[in-house]
C-alpha cells in the first residue's frame, strides 16, 4: 500500500489519535499543568513502545527519549519535537475550547494543533506506516520529544549534557516550522535566536492616591513606558549600543531568491489583519523576519487594570521584553549590553530590575549541501507536488544548537508543515489537514530515503 | 455632657457602629458589588431615620438624601459624603482582609476607613450626640451621601439636576480631605479637577507569534509606551499643546504660607517610601501637589502577563491615564487637546482609541472669608488644640462644582480629618482613632456654631 493509499484508508483513525494527543492541556508555562505534561509524556511512551521503540522518560517534566534499533548498516535519524504548548489565554477569543479539538473547514483547531503536537503526530503516523509496510522500521531512530520548548527547554539542556553523546546520529529531523504558504512549500534553513527578559520598575512602596501624591510621586508605569520607547528609534532600529555590530549582512543570492516570493507588505498586512506593517525601515518584510534582529514587548502590566477608574499611582510596572537574534550575534554580548542600557534609562525615583526568563540562545542555520537536505527536498516535492524553496523563519527553537552539538554535529533538517495563517501562539490555533496528510507522506519518504543512504 | 466626655463614654459603641459600616464591600467600580452598594445605602437610611431624618434613596446605586427640619430661623447645612470605596485589589498586600475592620496600634484598618466611610461616620456620631444633648438637632440638615464618588458620580450628577434646587442650603460641609499631618491641622481650600481616560491601542487582529511576525508586526505595547513617553518631557512638564495656557499662577502669599510647613522633598520620600520624588522641575512639592496640574498612568496592560514567557506580539494595549487640573484650566479644552494629541502620536500600523471614563471636572476652591469657614476654624482649633492652616490638596471631588451650583452657590467647607499616611486607595487603608475622635468633636462644634449663626 502506497503512503497515499494508506493515509486515505486511515484518515479517521489517524485523526482520532491526533485528537487524543491534543486533548492534554500540556501548557509548560503554567505550574498547574505539571501533571498534564507528565500524562502527555506517558501517552507518547505507550505509543512509541507499541511501535517497537525502547522508551525512557528523563527528568521532570519528562523528556521522552525513544530508540529504535534498525537494520545493521542503516543510518540513524534523530527526530526532535515538543509536546508542550503555549498558554491558551485569552480563552474568550477561542471559538471552541483549546483542549477540545474540533475539525472545521478542512483544519483541526486546538492549542498545539500545529505547534508542535500536530507536526509531531505526523511522524508518529509515518513510523506506524513504515512499521506496517516493512514489518519493522527501515533505519535506526532516536526520538527526543520534550515538554518545555515553549518555556526555554531547561530540562532538555540538562538531559542533553548527560545523554546527548549516547544519541549520536547521522541527521536530526525537526518538524516545527512552516511553509511560506499553502502553494509555496519551503524548507527552513535559518531560525533566529532568542533572549527573553522581564523588566520590573518600582517606585513608591505602595500604590498611592494619584491626587494626594500626583506631582511628587515617581510613576513606574511612565518610567517603564519611557524605557520601552527609548529602545527603538522612529525608523524601528533598536538603540541598544552595539546591538547591530555583529549582525551578518544579507547574502545577495538569498535576497534575490526571496524577491521572487509574493512576500510584500500587503501579504503580511493580510496575514496579520493590520493596516500596515511595522519593523525596521530599509529592508523587505522577509528580510526583516528572517535576517534582521528584533525587539518586542510581549506583555506589560501596571496598576489598576480592572473595569472603570481607580485613581492610583502604581508602585510597580512590569514588561516582558524579548529579542530575536540573527547569525553572528552573540547572545551573551547582547544580553549584557541590553541589561546595562535598560538600567541606564531609569529616571530618578524608580529602581529597575532586568532579568532573564531563560537562557539566551543564538540563531540557528542548516547547510543546504548535505544529502539529507536533498532527501528532504525530494520528499516534499513528491508529497506536495512542488520543489521547496529554502527560507529563513523568524521564530526560534533555542535548544537546537545544544542538540546538534550534543549528538555530534549532524546536520539538522527543519522540515515543517505549518502555515503562517495557523495562528500558532494565538487563539484558534489550527493545522490544515492537507498539510497534515502531506506532512505524513513527506515524512515517510524522508525516512525511506534516509534508510537507502546506508 | 461635653463632646469630649460623651465620646469618651461611647468609644466602644461608636467603634462597633463604624465597624458595621465598614464591613459592606461597597466597591463602586466593580459591578459584582452592586447589591453591596444598595445594602450600604439601606444601612445609612435606617441610621438616619433613627435620628429623626426623613430619608429617600434616589436612583441606583442609591444617592442617600436625608433631611432634618430644624428649628425655625436656624440655618441649613448640607453635608456631602460618599459611601462607596476604591477597589481593594491587590488583596495579597493587605495585612488583614479589607472588609473585616481591625483595630490595631490606635487606628482602624479597612478599605474606606478614611475615604470616606470613617469620615462620614464622624458626622453620624456628631448628629447622634446633638440629638442626645438637645433632644433634637439645633439646625436644618440636608444629608447627601452618594455611592459613586470613586467612579465619577454619574448618578449624583443626574440627581442634582432633578433635586438639587430643593436642597438649597446656607453652607455645604464635606469631610473627605486630610490634615497636612497629625500635628498640623489644616482646612482644605482647593482641590484639583480630574480628567480620567482610557487609551486603547490596537495592532493586528490577533496576538501573533513574535518569531514568525517579529519585524513586520506593529507592536501596540511599544506604540502605547511611545505615546505615554511623549506625554512628558524630561523635566516632568506635560507636552500636550496648550496644557499650561490657562493655569493660574501661584499666589505669592500662599507660597509664603506653605514655605513654613515641613513639606520638603524628604517629607514626601518618607511618606511614599521612595528614594526620590518625581514631578515638574522648578516647583516645591506642595506647589506641585496643590497648584500644578499633573498627568499620571494609573494602570496599563498588554499581552501575556502571567508567569514565565509567552512569545507573542500582543494585538492590543491599554492604559488608564488621568490628569489633575488646577484653577482656571478648562477641563473641556484640556480633554479636546489631549485626545487630539494622543491620536496624533500613534505610529503607523496601529489605531488609537481615546475615551473618557467619566465626566471631566474642573478644580474647586473654597473662599476663606465666609462665616462658616471661621466656624470650621474654631471647631478644629478646639478639637485639635491648634489653629488650622489653609492648604490646597491634590485630590479631586469632581461633583462638588455641580453640587455647589445646584444648591444655590453656598460656600463649601472642606473639613476633613484624614492623614497623608492613611494609605487611601492603597492596601492597608486606615484611619487614626485620634483623628476620628477629634473629627467627631470638631463636627459637633461646627454644627453648634452654625446653629448659633441664625
Amino acid at each position: 500500500m502506497s503512503p497515499l493509499e494508506w493515509i486515505d484508508a486511515q484518515r479517521d483513525f489517524l485523526l482520532s489519535e491526533l485528537v487524543e494527543f491534543l486533548k492534554f492541556p500540556s501548557v509548560s508555562a503554567q505550574p498547574k499543568h505539571r501533571a498534564d505534561l507528565h500524562a502527555t509524556a506517558e501517552w507518547l511512551k505507550r505509543y512509541l513502545e507499541a511501535l517497537g521503540f525502547t522508551v525512557e522518560l528523563l527528568e521532570e517534566p519528562p523528556v521522552v527519549h525513544a530508540y529504535y534499533d534498525g537494520p545493521a548498516g542503516a543510518p540513524t535519524v534523530l527526530f526532535y519535537g515538543h509536546y508542550d504548548v503555549q498558554p491558551p489565554e485569552p480563552f474568550e477569543l477561542w471559538e471552541s475550547p483549546p483542549f477540545s479539538p474540533r475539525i472545521h473547514n478542512g483544519a483541526i483547531y486546538a492549542r498545539g494543533a500545529c505547534d508542535d503536537k500536530g507536526q509531531v503526530y505526523g511522524h508518529l503516523a509515518a513510523w506506524r506506516y513504515l512499521h506496517q509496510r516493512y514489518g519493522r522500521l527501515p533505519l535506526s531512530i532516536h526520538v527526543v520529544i520534550e515538554g518545555e520548548e515553549e518555556t526555554g527547554s531547561d530540562t532538555l539542556y540538562r538531559v542533553l549534557k548527560a545523554h546527548g553523546p549516547k544519541w549520536r546520529s547521522d541527521v536530526a529531523l525537526v518538524s516545527d516550522t512552516a511553509f511560506f504558504s499553502e502553494s509555496i512549500p519551503t524548507l527552513t534553513v535559518g531560525l533566529r535566536g532568542l533572549i527573553y527578559t522581564e523588566v520590573i520598575v518600582r517606585g513608591a512602596q505602595r500604590d498611592l492616591h494619584s491626587g494626594s501624591f500626583g506631582g511628587v510621586a515617581p510613576n513606574p508605569a511612565i518610567a517603564l513606558a519611557q524605557i520601552i520607547a527609548a529602545l527603538k528609534n522612529p525608523d524601528g532600529r533598536i538603540t541598544i549600543p552595539g546591538f547591530y555590530d555583529e549582525v551578518r549582512k544579507i547574502d545577495p543570492a538569498e535576497r534575490a531568491l526571496w524577491q521572487n516570493l509574493p512576500a510584500d507588505e500587503a501579504h503580511y498586512e493580510r496575514l496579520m489583519g493590520s493596516p500596515a506593517t511595522g519593523g525596521e525601515v530599509g529592508f523587505a518584510p522577509l528580510e526583516r523576519i528572517g535576517s534582521r534582529p528584533t525587539l518586542d514587548v510581549n506583555g506589560m502590566v501596571s496598576g489598576y487594570i480592572g473595569e472603570g477608574s481607580k485613581t492610583i499611582i502604581p508602585a510597580e510596572a512590569k514588561a516582558k521584553i524579548s529579542m530575536r537574534l540573527v547569525p553572528n550575534q552573540n547572545p551573551q554580548h547582547i544580553w549584557t549590553q541590553y541589561k546595562a542600557y535598560v538600567e541606564s534609562l531609569a529616571p530618578p525615583g524608580v529602581s529597575v530590575d532586568v532579568r532573564l526568563l531563560h537562557e539566551p540562545a543564538p540563531a540557528f542555520e542548516t547547510p543546504t549541501d548535505s544529502i539529507f537536505y536533498k532527501i528532504a527536498e525530494e520528499a516534499i516535492t513528491e508529497a506536495f507536488g512542488k520543489r521547496p524553496i529554502p527560507i529563513r523563519e523568524g521564530g526560534s527553537i533555542p535548544v537546537l544548537s545544544a542538540l546538534r552539538e550534543a549528538i555530534g554535529g549532524a546536520p539538522v533538517i527543519l522540515m515543517g508543515f505549518g502555515l503562517p495563517s495557523d495562528a500558532v501562539h494565538s487563539p484558534n490555533e489550527h493545522f490544515q489537514l492537507r498539510q497534515l496528510w502531506g506532512g505524513i507522506h513527506a515524512a515517510i519518504r524522508f525516512y525511506e530515503g534516509a534508510a537507502k543512504h546506508a
